[in-house]
């Protein structure tokens, strides 16, 4: 694997899933792979779960790491071609994508949707460009469109607690009072279509996510029908996708209580974390026993373990 | 010894300050005692001294440090139960603290008190949360109301200077234009109370500790009568308790001059830094042979180095 | 070496040029050199090549590293002698440079000029300061007057690229919006003076940087002029020196083009980087095959790792 910054570029996700099950049983088998060898982490936005695993995955691997808030302590960077640089931006980033990849041997990025600008949030312009200039891999710790390292996690997770029969596995939107990115659901949707499943998404009409990630992927308004007989109930905020990064809807109706709960099939409910408690989900659904966020938010040490593994192998 | 929130969680103060001198002479002894372990510091405030020496003690025992600034690279935490998360906090402590324990074995935070609300800074509800949530030993890098690990090196510099004599240790408050906390205060006192020592607290009357902490140690109301014949002089202003976190008073006669240090026993000068100079003491004062200030940040490394060591013993 | 403030604090640049090439190619040579011992890395400003580069040179060398943003991660540093601490400033550096050298071996610090107080710039006061009080070795990572490791690192690269012929080298100034400060032009001047080179500073009239820096360098006020058979164009905007920090001139027919490339003789650009394309530099300039901006960047590990190395081998 050279770069991941999409779940398929996976190989095989089914059989990552797995190595990444091993790994975990002895985390520090591989302690020596990263000898000499330095990743830089770019945060070019606020990170809790991503920020500490990434570097414990790191560290269990042997990497030297290298952490950066961009924003805050670079420079701002240019994105645009042949531009005049006379405003507020201080660097290219031809520039900055080659001058890091000097001092590390793989980068890692954060960089958000900006909810305001479709286009370029569609184009990935931030992990584009580094892939284009850096030319060392690059691993997507949450962009514009796609988190592939919460998706492989939440895989790693549903494996651990998989059912004897072919699972039904829900995405629900839920109410949230800002304008969150879509990256999640999209990479978590992405992920569910490379897995063997009865896959449905559930939102309100109006809120679909991006036609081309979702492709065929079922879709039902109804939140309740689509709870019966879930094994997982995946639960996550979007902002809206065709009134871009707009906040439509806040109906508390679409939070997950446990009465929703019983409507499906003994389910394990899924949240990447933060999540706002009695907004998003009621608190007797999260502290319940049939919650596993925890062990998603456990699992991104091993998702991104896996996978820097992967890329180290190749280097 | 399981966390490190309060002085008086040692098992012995005296047998930790002897050891934390011999760690001192042989500071790489223990490097391997952390191995594949990890420890997470979480600062909600600035830093200096607790920063580069929780860093410098975690290397030395071979511990992995992960770094965060909580307030600017996370997200803001809410800490009460049962709430509607619909405003600006995007995370409760329960997740977080249960998942930052996912990815280390040790958590030390930094947490001032807000000054502004006496039973929530009272409730230590930052410390006490983590605590609760987390699973894993919570060490204290200055709390709402107590900064143990800076009273532990204070200890230690005291018995590096110790007299031949039960010593006279004085405890003087001292002007500031800012609301400052009671943590050094009061830690100082808790320490103090552990020590076979004659200890007085001066300060302008209206200007009590918490009661509950200082219980039964003198206080003297006069400066100069409370410097006389002092061995060592601990100099720290705090803001109003009773009249929780304002500034009444601003009197510069509180102020260390040469003439008060002249009334001790040829006493030492302590103050656990950062000071302003010339308000809190002059610089005759803290530029004399008898200032030992920089031993104290000297000693936080040992302080720091001899609780995670406690803890990592008893993993 | 004790410090590195200053490229003439080099005992022979040459020779440090040839020690870094060598270095280069086998960069984990020394990779034991720094065990046990711990460089801080602390500043007041923003940084991407300095703070990635200066921490790939400590791992190279074995070294523990700290990384401190003082500005928003500490306190605000006093540096006046004898005066009342009473406004925004909390600790003075007298005490925060001891308080620092407590923890670690090596201070590294970036404190760029204020471009409003000419006589506390040229008075180098932060660098001085920590010279002054911290004990131990002080490194510039770019001061307010000079940019030392860059100015090495430009010549390491210049060494790579050498010419068989005594070189024709010119530092020409280029327009920007902003106020820069001429640390980074002051350095390589500094440098120049130091090598065996046809050696011509470029600018329009009346932005002579400190002539005390420049001594009897030969200044060209037309910069067609200067880039005649130049082997090597280093191009630097910085503001105006008279007129402290002002920007009196943004005349764009300063920027670098290929057109004035053509009167070079096959020239090299070099710039330290961020650099503002097409304010700067054309496009055609920095993407043609004759700008080395990116080996100067990674020679930014080798001109800091030499330099450590040096140190470490003085401590």
């Amino acid at each position: 694997m050279q770069h991941y910054t999409n779940i398929k570029e996976l190989d095989s996700l089914q059989e990552t899933v797995k190595e990444a099950i091993e790994l975990k049983k002895s985390e520090l088998k591989y302690k020596f792979l990263g000898e000499g060898k330095t990743i830089c982490l770019l945060f070019f936005n606020n990170s809790l779960r991503t920020r500490l695993s990434t570097q414990k995955a790191a560290q269990n691997l042997g990497l030297n790491t290298v952490v950066m808030n961009f924003g805050s302590e670079g420079w701002q960077l240019e994105f645009e071609d042949g531009i005049i640089m006379d405003q507020d931006k201080s660097e290219h980033v031809i520039e900055a994508a080659q001058v890091i990849a000097q001092y590390c041997d793989i980068v890692a990025i954060r960089a958000f949707a900006s909810l305001t600008d479709k286009d370029k949030d569609s184009a990935e312009i931030v992990i584009e460009s580094f892939k284009k200039y850096a030319g060392i891999p690059v691993v997507n710790m949450e962009s514009a469109t796609g988190h592939p390292m919460q998706a492989l996690a939440d895989a790693i997770t549903m494996e651990e607690y998989k059912v004897s029969h072919k699972p039904k596995v829900v995405l629900s939107w839920a109410p949230h009072p800002k304008a969150l990115p879509h990256a999640v659901a999209n990479s978590f949707v992405e992920m569910m279509q490379l897995q063997d499943a009865d896959f449905v998404i559930t939102h309100p009409e109006g809120y679909e996510l991006d036609p081309e990630i979702t492709k065929n992927s079922k879709i039902e308004y109804n939140q309740n029908k689509a709870f019966e007989n879930a094994d997982f109930v995946y639960v996550k905020n979007w902002s809206n996708f065709k009134e871009y990064g707009k906040v439509v809807n806040k109906d508390t109706n679409w939070m997950v209580t446990a009465e929703k709960m019983k409507l499906t099939n003994n389910g394990k409910f899924m949240h990447c974390l933060p999540v706002r408690r009695n907004v998003i989900v009621a608190d007797e659904v999260i502290d319940s026993e049939n919650s596993i966020v925890i062990q998603q938010a456990n699992n991104r040490t091993y998702s991104a373990q896996i996978v820097l593994k992967k890329i180290l192998e190749n280097l």
